[in-house]
């Protein structure tokens, strides 16, 4: 199935160690990975001690064990990213919990000031909400180094919209789980941007699955996730 | 083994549906549960298919199961909590992936003003903490209410120190963790509140686990929490 | 919302503590439980801050969490099964990972001789065997007190056939996958009376969700399951 | 740190793809792996925003992360292994619920004629042992292919010690759980022999964190694992 290698390295070279952009100040980026199409097929393919037959028979392979809701063949790719996200959003992403998120703690570092400010705001509102966000830096810059409050309690006061980055490994299905509620029309619009450029991402690396995925689980977008906020 | 419904019954009116008290505006408070020391005991002794053999043997095997780490047995007692707190301890709590949360949005509800003010600043600093919170609500209400920004943006403004509510359900053995490390001299203080809260209540519900876990497992205290903040 | 004990507990009092009886010697028996329809309702709500709102509005809730896969608040409820059945349906059930088992182990116990007899075997092959099946059962009791072989080591001659018992603890979404895939006309027709005989169960503890669940879940029972075997 | 790279190249070539035997006829083969050292510290330093500080300063990370049982940043490597092993055996590492199977499956390939036999069985002995499991074979293609009983049926007369096939995926955290109660003298001699095999086969490729995983956290060798058999 000399298609695999053929098709992804090109696309990989693209993908691989470049932060992709999101929102205001944010990004995605793959540091690494292992699998792809051709270790799900072959997980897949243990169960009737049988081997890759080439390509038709296994796209129908991955598209059955995707409609049927069979998961662990996916289980044996796996990615690390490395995200910069504001803490809503985070705080939304670490709802998904198989998987393993590696973050910067305000515990030990200083926050900086980077902060998320909603677009499409009237000119005379987003001067209002960047001058108020500085303030509140300010304030938080001087009770760490003037106060000496401990860095931990500082941060209280901080906004929700302040950025954050962490390393996010997660296996392919669980991905999937992650696209698919993050993608959909119910997921909030900022992590909705996040959802797709990883979607992008992993389409280069096995895109067999996720192109299967894209067309046979994502399609209508329907599925929704209210509740994960 | 009489003594476990004979001792539990009392303090278990004490402690289930009743708010504990944490930090300036949280609690914690037992909604349901199942299980306890006894379900630990039969579920161990499955194993020789042997049964509980009174006190002595019992309270031996118990300490057997903690100091060796076998948390299976330990999966059959389930606390369903409900906690109010800081964002900020929030986040640490959720990190903990054995156990569900379902919280409250700021996507669907409007955020209540309540945060998350220090102990032991000086009152001037106080006053400018609160001063500068209650203006950052302000500005939040009027960006949903004046300009019609979404709620699910408009809480990026809102401080990381504002108290939010869900219910959590856990089992005895990933409990046993979350305490080991937010009872850690490591673990933020605030979150230290909280774990210590916690311990009290369960040490009513199943009092002999409990009792050992402190005694053999807790003890030093020395374990660390540093990462997961 | 009164109905929820009142219809629950004439029934629930049929159903606790008693073995129900599966394929020729195995049997399940629910023996605890939390949670139940309310706590469902309970936590999805958390959302919202909103409190149940009486049959209709709770009811759709119910279903639009599981249409929409929102599956966290049936974490809520939570059950402890005592299970006997063949040591080949034991390895299917023990594939679903989310959910934490107690077993007897034959490295401590001797192995009781009872074993799986396939049905509609004719008169004849199911006397040759049973007969193959005591010899062995006679050569494994000889390696052991005759040969003083390790019990651990001596199983290994044993038939897959043979019953095991375990308890079982489980939450309610768990729950809906195992059934989900072990009720399914492609599971092996052994499992299968496993799987229905414990959504009769669960169906008396939590009518509500568990109606809505086969009515609108289940009910093609065309998911399949090849994979976990 | 070139350290990594250079060490590791070497030793890697002799453990990919190669099939370590392991008792009568079972192996154990790598055959995918990512992350390893660099991506433990990696993540690990995620924490404080810091890099790699080099040799001496990254060793006492790994070894202060150990020690104090902080497991996420281990998480971030992972290995596929292609495994064969007697069933009983099987059991017990599919107790390890973190980490993910496919196995070869009896409802849809016939079972092969290869059993284990335990070692040091006097020749009479092992000659009685070999010859019931050729009868329980002979048994079983009988049912099969002269009476059209179903495979999944026909399985229920085969030997526990049956061998099987899986490919396991699992990360560096649950690896290290797995190492530490399977590598016990608690656990059963069989599933040691594999245990040992698959810390040989790690150390080779993540030599810092599994010499002094082996160092500091097996090296008493004490953690007991009576109970998942």
């Amino acid at each position: 199935m000399e298609s695999f290698d053929g098709e992804m390295n090109g696309g990989l070279r693209e993908v691989m160690h470049k932060e992709k952009k999101v929102l205001n100040r944010g990004f995605v980026e793959l540091v690494e990975w292992m699998g792809g199409d051709e270790a799900v097929i072959r997980n897949a393919r243990r169960c009737w001690r049988s081997a890759s037959k080439g390509t038709e028979s296994d796209r129908k392979l991955l598209k059955h064990l995707l409609l049927k809701g069979h998961k662990t063949p996916f289980e044996a790719m796996v990615f690390t990213f490395d995200i910069k996200c504001p803490l809503f959003v985070a705080r939304q992403w670490f709802r998904h919990r198989m998987g393993s998120f590696n973050e910067e703690s305000l515990r030990y570092c200083v926050a900086e000031r980077e902060y998320f400010v909603p677009e499409g705001l009237p000119a005379k509102l987003r001067d209002e909400w960047r001058e108020h966000q500085e303030e509140t830096f300010t304030l938080y810059e001087q009770m760490i180094s003037r106060h000496s409050l401990r860095r931990e309690a500082a941060r209280a006061i901080l906004p929700i919209g302040i950025y954050t980055r962490f390393y996010w490994t997660v296996n392919g299905s669980s991905l999937m789980n992650f696209l698919l509620l993050r993608t959909s029309r119910q997921a909030q619009r900022e992590i909705r941007a996040y959802a797709r450029a990883i979607l992008e991402i992993v389409s280069t690396v096995a895109p067999w699955s996720f192109s299967i995925f894209q067309e046979f689980v994502l399609k209508g977008g329907e599925s929704g996730s209210h509740e994960e906020a």
